[in-house]
């Protein structure tokens, strides 16, 4: 898939502020235990205005293209990190907006779907990054259970994993992502941030993310 | 201290999309284990967006008559409820957001603060509801050892109760909302919802929460 102007932007943006950052010397390890050369905090996106304002005027731009008028009438958002971006978008919408928790808290009176409206179910679901779409999946399947019918997801980043693309049409269901791990690598290569070496690392690393964790693991 | 127009306005907003519920004669179990006549949700005013809208708004005005310029330079919500009122507020006011989860969980890569920056640390926290003020105290004492000055806590409703004073005195710090008990009551009366023996229910509740909970407990 050809990298668009968009997804350049954005993926500048995100290493302006240091919301990704490519360590392939130095591997971080995800919370899934793997390890990777690259790391991603979207929530850093939250405080940076101007940045924060252009990244949803993206996911605007996005929704009006992507969906007929009333298509969707509700935004939802996966706790915690696509709350606040799911938020503004629906502000920006004038639209209703719901969360859904992860299933696995104990919530005393609360409810695992916050701010449910019977009338208002054709969601938008907002994450704020797509690794193996597990977190987006489990939060999709939550509003289905629901009776909500989830249009689509919508993230700000992309690792462009196949797990991600295999879990999604399992699933029967699509995302889409205002930038990804293509569009980083070229504004990355652009800036100097990495070199043709490091390209590759990276390269490799998507092809066989476990299998690269592997080779990379600290003895 | 005396109901203003635009407590009376909020409570208003939070009957009509039964955001606040009464049931003096069918309490409802809190999160901590105690019944009361009472139950607020916020997180409604979510899926509402003239009432969402008119909250924001509310809180800009409030923002703006109790901060000099420059006193505050981020907005904070406590995790998860405070995030989307939290982030429309900083959106409002061209400002960086950060987020606090409670201190209880395991966030693998992730922080106890999200969105973190070393230069804006003079913050306002945003929660949604203020009843013991521990969940509040709990999130500005998280800020406080990453030195943040928080400046000062804003919720939408308070239950009013003598503890959440004496917490936050003890805690030297203050906090205010939008609208509170005694507006609820007021507007609640009107609008005949509760009559004069309800009242007294809900009052004495406030009184003494915990003794009207063992008093009021299923047997």
């Amino acid at each position: 898939m050809p990298t668009s102007k968009r997804s350049l932007t954005v993926a500048d943006y995100l290493l302006q502020i240091k919301a990704i950052q490519l360590q392939p010397q130095n591997p971080f390890q995800w919370s899934s235990g793997w390890y990777a050369p690259i790391y991603c905090d979207n929530r850093k996106v939250l405080a940076y205005p101007t940045i924060r304002k252009n990244i949803i005027n993206a996911f605007i731009e996005e929704f009006h293209t992507r969906y007929n008028e009333d298509e969707i009438n509700c935004i939802a958002g996966v706790a915690t990190s696509g709350i606040p971006f799911g938020t503004l978008i629906a502000d920006q919408l004038y639209l209703p907006f719901t969360y859904v928790r992860s299933s696995s808290k104990n919530y005393g009176l609360g409810h695992q779907i916050e701010g449910e409206r019977a009338d208002k179910k054709d969601v938008l679901l907002i994450e704020d990054l797509i690794s193996t779409g597990q977190s987006s999946l489990d939060a999709l399947h939550t509003l289905e259970q629901h009776n909500y019918n989830v249009v689509e997801v919508g993230a700000i980043f992309s690792y462009q994993l196949a797990l991600a693309q295999q879990n999604f049409s399992e699933a029967d269901h699509t995302f889409f992502s205002l930038s990804n791990f293509e569009a980083l690598l070229e504004k990355a290569l652009t800036l100097g941030i990495i070199n043709e070496d490091l390209l590759q690392t990276l390269q490799n690393w998507r092809e066989d993310p476990e299998q690269w964790s592997k080779n990379h693991a600290p003895s």
